[in-house]
């Protein structure tokens, strides 16, 4: 009541950020003003270019200001291999780590039907399209281990599985500098049922060179 | 690296918000980019409002687009009693209560040295001026109960004694609901040291008569 007309609309407008509260919002536009014009225009000018710059790669559908983005148009790619995950981010982390160097396909969420995220909007089927049109030799399942992402996972298997693509998904286990104390009962479970016979060291240093 | 740049630059941007780190940005842009591009439109279009329209009252120095703003502008509020308060957040909660009919003065802030925020920045010279102007018989400070809240209150204290006006400030003590288990000690310290004497009940009847 006391806030402007215009102070109230930009309250209202930053709690449609996810994760953003009437307090969290109330502390936004009072720091927006208050403190950070400078940024807001930033905000509000990134916001628009965004939406008029950015839209979907057309084979992998990850964000992308050109028709194709970068990893579709580069000829280092593996085109043999398909890695789907769920987020543009997911893609980025893989990325980071550098271990992968095939092609992807960005779900942009997953089978949430609580929300109306279906087969439909997580464009499944230029997924299937896109696995019989090009050569490819593997498809890899990397959603995230959620109860979500694994159904996710699982509709995309019982759709490809049929045409005899090798389908494969990410190893399950204790992670990197994982505590035994401090781990689940889910992952421990995972780690005994999927635990791999330890390689001789001798045969592993042969193996090595 | 793999997101387009129009991306990159609305996850800078979003950092910009206050509490809002590299994830929460990436989420952000990704939940406006995916899923709310009506929404990304809407708070581009209220910063841009916002920026445009809002200013700062002369009188109380909130956020207003007019010159003046409402409650400076009523005929109905006690021009004889002035609260300072930190922010506009805290005038609406002091409103919401409905306990104060009286003007207020929006410091926007609080001294804060090390961000550049002293006297000048939070116009103490303009409330100083007001007090001496108009006709203002109590000086109430709403401050925050933080040491940056009682600092910047001690100071104000320091400036307006001399001209004999009453200066007062709310009262410290337990919270409404408070459980004494769960109170801090600076808490306690202050509800013990300010205990008042309990009215006897008969009398506290007939003073409501």
């Amino acid at each position: 009541m006391a806030d402007p007309r215009a102070v109230e609309a930009l309250k209202a407008a930053l709690r449609r950020l996810p994760g953003v509260g009437p307090k969290s919002a109330q502390r936004m536009a009072f720091h927006l003003l208050e403190r950070d014009r400078d940024g807001a225009r930033q905000i509000g000018e990134a916001i628009v270019a965004a939406l008029c710059k950015v839209n979907h790669c057309r084979r992998c559908n990850n964000f992308s200001e050109a028709e194709t983005c970068a990893i579709c148009a580069s000829a280092k790619r593996d085109a043999a291999r398909l890695c789907i995950v769920e987020t543009p981010a997911d893609l980025e982390a893989i990325e980071q780590a550098g271990v992968y160097q095939g092609m992807y396909f960005v779900l942009m969420g997953h089978l949430s039907p609580l929300d109306d995220i279906g087969p439909a909007q997580l464009g499944i089927d230029r997924l299937l399209a896109l696995a019989k049109a090009d050569p490819i030799g593997e498809i890899i399942l990397a959603t995230n281990l959620t109860t979500e992402g694994q159904a996710t996972a699982d509709f995309i298997i019982d759709l490809v599985q049929p045409s005899g693509i090798l389908v494969t998904r990410l190893a399950r286990g204790m992670p990197m500098g994982g505590e035994l104390e401090y781990m689940d009962p889910g992952t421990l479970n995972q780690a005994f049922s999927e635990r791999r016979e330890v390689e001789s060291h001798s045969a592993a240093a042969r193996a090595d060179n």
